[in-house]
């Protein structure tokens, strides 16, 4: 193969994007050959945006079968993800995946079961692990330059929302419709980063959502989660959409310093010696390890969305080692659902979680929900 | 009375540094006329520092009646201020009171009973209350400019405190010499400036302390704490004494924007429209209030412990109001004793908290203790 055949699946805004960067000739190897929408609206678009070549369907199962494509990309309503993908797995296609994985873990596991039993190449549209910034951090980690890792916060309450926005969809911010809130539609790039920069998934989780606290919504608007890692490490994750102006600040310490990513910086205040071994080797009472304040260079652009497209299709043509490899998806949903299930348990969740447990929980909060798929 | 004759019992550190400004006649209207130390050492300090007319006592209760002083400065170790406190305010003197109030709000409650029953005037030495930059976020809260509380955000994690410090002495960060660690030897002021700046407690606290995590202590080296307001807004407070170099970082959202001190700078995000009237008005999907980032200026040192005592004079003698009223004491305190207590029950603890319950709690934990007083 030396053209990955492309369809994407869900023309909505992201979708839309996805195709304006690959008509523009952005990613090397790829060649759109099919769209599928459920709209007549989405595929109208498309016949005067994606070019005469590109096939058309309505039924995204048709556009797998057609034998037009190699891989797929899949941007659709996020509870579609999981059974779509597996659509593909079981035709032996590719699969990039937008984020998040889907809605609950039970479905992203049999996702990822999916996956395995393939050789089908499986990414997810994490963007923001393209980010320098969030990669310089990663690089730090990994290094050691952090030393093992004490404490993590992430204030990230800039995800401010008016009622209007939700307004604009009656499946919006709806358990039967998008399956969370902030922590499903705004928040799967930090849930992700947040584990992925320090390779530490939490062993618990003590979370305090708020739903429809800030606007007149069903689901999540508002969280505090407490997490403990398995090190003895503890974290905070807070999150909104209903403050102006909002943080975004991103603070890790380690026992040979701390990193602080706050408006497009990372600044990294060093240690010349580590602290336990400070600790261990002075007499005098008060006083603290020399501590030398750092401001990191931040090389290069975000390559984003066609970053990972373009590693996604290396991978497939070349190999590449993906950067974001699909199964990982499920880690920043665990813990989204983790911060549901432990407010609606009002208790610590273990994890890996209880996925049926959440799946119950979930269902009882679709039946209720103002929103029906039927509609 | 032109002139309060003081007493100062108690000659650790802060003792001695009292008598030092107040001999450099930095304080108006007082003189200081009697010390009290328990140990020898402390008033030979005192035979040569503190002025040959300066009556030295190995007893307090014998400073109290000896008919010398007006008012007495408490600068004794934490669990001994209720009880010096009530026997100043049985014999109707005055009290300056050293952070904290005490060690359990059992304690602190029966000393604010006493205080009720006299005309005393009872002050805590809350010298962080006079720091301007405090000032100046109490005053934008105050005046309006931040609107209704929506969050509150501390990150209080430079304490750094090595073993060698927690060596130096064998009640140190021990249940019975000193009754707590983190919260109640660090962090007095940072508990009462939360609470004190928003004129706001929480109405109940989800903690997660760790004891002895980072150095080998009996009590807490490591807190997270997490808050609701009656109003519905929400809090967290992080601390430790055992991350270099550590954060000192207080974020206060309301609904009219956002304060950030940090650095000894504040900086206030200040919207145009408050949050909820451009909600209640933007049609536009996605979009936010216009923000002004705004410098603070910060004007004026800050007094600090001589700025008390002088209000706490000046209010003797002109009946200037408190800066820091005794009574207050019990809020931080009770902040404290409400993180420890929901850890040790690993649940919620409304407030105000269960006094009773939390000092059975401590005096289990003083009974395990390694230090005993009678050493």
């Amino acid at each position: 193969m030396s053209v990955v055949r492309l369809g994407i699946i869900g023309l909505g805004n992201m979708g839309k994007g996805h195709i304006g960067y690959i008509k523009r000739g952005e990613v090397n190897g790829v060649k759109l050959t099919a769209v599928s929408d459920s709209a007549p609206s989405g595929l109208e678009w498309a016949k005067e945006h994606a070019g005469e070549d590109v096939a058309l369907f309505s039924d995204p199962y048709e556009l797998m079968d057609s034998g037009l494509v190699d891989g797929v990309l899949i941007a659709t309503p996020h509870y579609s993800h999981p059974e779509l993908a597996i659509a593909c797995f079981e035709r032996n296609l590719h699969v990039l995946c937008e984020k998040p994985a889907g809605v609950y873990t039970k479905q992203v596991r049999e996702m990822n079961d999916a996956a395995a039993r393939t050789d089908a190449v499986f990414s997810m549209m994490y963007n923001q692990r393209t980010n320098p910034l969030y990669q310089k951090l990663k690089d730090l980690v990994d290094s050691g330059e952090l030393g093992e890792i004490r404490r993590t916060n992430w204030i990230i309450t800039n995800w401010y929302r008016s009622q209007s926005y939700y307004d604009s969809g009656t499946w919006r911010a709806t358990w039967a419709g998008e399956g969370g809130g902030v922590l499903l539609n705004q928040d799967p790039h930090q849930l992700d980063l947040w584990q992925w920069t320090i390779n530490m998934m939490p062993k618990r989780v003590r979370a305090f959502c708020y739903f429809g606290k800030h606007r007149n919504i069903e689901v999540e608007d508002d969280v505090t989660a407490f997490v403990e890692y398995e090190n003895g490490a503890t974290g905070v994750f807070v999150t909104t959409t209903g403050e102006a102006p909002g943080t975004n600040r991103l603070e890790i310490s380690g026992d040979r310093g701390k990193v602080v990513i706050e408006d497009n910086k990372l600044t990294f205040w060093r240690l010349r010696v580590s602290e336990p071994e400070f600790n261990a080797t002075y007499k005098g009472g008060f006083g603290q390890p020399e501590c030398w304040k750092c401001e990191i260079p931040i090389q290069g652009v975000n390559p984003d969305h066609k970053g990972i497209t373009q590693n996604w299709v290396n991978a497939i043509l070349h190999g590449e080692q993906l950067i974001a490899p699909g199964e990982e998806g499920i880690k920043g949903l665990m813990l989204s659902n983790a911060m549901l299930l432990s407010t609606w348990t009002d208790n610590w969740v273990e994890l890996p979680i209880d996925e049926e447990l959440y799946y119950e929980h979930l269902q009882e909060r679709i039946k209720q929900s103002t929103y029906r798929k039927e509609q």
